[in-house]
């Protein structure tokens, strides 16, 4: 084991940089990514801990204009409808937030867990199986790492109708939506998040 | 933003061997972690992306030697049940994995998910109230990896019944388990999982 890494003060400062300025990003350039640079993300996302080494990830590219404008009008669905559930100021504040990239991020990918796959035989998730779709999560946060790393931003879209993206896609049965991914070169750098620095929490909208 | 980082082809390289070398580990040396890196680690944890901000994680250190005994006996049920699930071969190989380190392990945290919590009042998980538990996934995926940087080990223990771990604990109503994380200097190190070094998959268990 000789070749077991040590990770030295200089990298922890480094990695806790990476940490503190990774962003849920909305403002995307329009440059799309090199292709070995989007193949080099998805293998590291590989790499993640999944229940009983199950590897449930699939990552599908959405390139098809007509599935993104699906996406899109769920999304517009969704938020109009979260819309409604606050008052006021609150409501004025959310309507300024812009809480997507949708239009704008040159790839997207949606991340659905595979719940027929028999990779792991089962291991690990009899007494909780929602391990299979935490084993997505896992995934999706080290892309959303390794992206940062190399000066990719990703905004992860969750104001959409699971079914409807799924008809969209025509994914099989068993595939449940865990993500909606906008990923891009980010206009914009920050080191704390949108809904901070546009003062959502010190609102008061309903829970 | 002068202060925007950017991370070089040599950070990028140590952070993916961080990826490479993250395991899930079982097999814990007995010296207790410096209290000074507990708080480091859980403080870097707080960093992780949260659907509307909301932070719905909950950490509890678990020190309690009848809180840890319940633990192993909820797992030693559970892994008894999922052994009646395979059969043969697999059955012979499944009794003899190492699936754990609940007795060995020097720190323990059993990871809830607030799910009373008003905190992000709602935004983003209207249509997809599940980015709450996604949202303790990602906390504890950037945990992980920031332990491995620090030389520390994680285990996810899963073969748990999550209602009997909020008995023993003694947890709100409202709160879910997301996981019981044992942590601890690891008593060895690997680059490949410890299910693909038993030739796990191989096998022919049921899925």
């Amino acid at each position: 084991m000789s070749d077991v890494p040590v990770f030295d003060a200089g990298f922890i400062a480094r990695f806790e940089e990476l940490l503190a300025w990774r962003r849920d990003v909305r403002r995307f350039r329009p440059e799309t990514l090199p292709e070995p640079l989007v193949t080099h993300l998805l293998r590291l996302a590989e790499l993640s801990p999944s229940v009983g080494h199950s590897q449930p990830w699939r990552w599908l590219r959405v390139n098809d204009p007509v599935q993104r404008a699906a996406a899109q009008a769920s999304f517009a669905r969704c938020n109009a409808e979260a819309l409604g559930d606050y008052d006021g100021a609150q409501a004025a504040l959310y309507a300024r937030l812009k809480l997507e990239g949708l239009r704008e991020a040159p790839e997207q990918f949606a991340v659905f867990c595979d719940h027929s796959t028999r990779q792991g035989h089962g291991l690990g998730r009899r007494s909780m199986p929602e391990m299979l779709d935490y084993s997505v999560v896992a995934a999706i946060t080290q892309f959303w790492l390794a992206a940062r790393a190399h000066g990719v931003g990703v905004g992860w879209v969750s104001i959409l109708e699971p079914g409807e993206i799924a008809a969209a896609l025509r994914t099989p049965p068993d595939w449940k939506l865990i993500a909606w991914l906008c990923v891009g070169y980010p206009q914009e750098e920050h080191a704390d998040p949108e809904l901070v620095r546009a003062g959502w929490e010190a609102g008061k909208g309903r829970s």
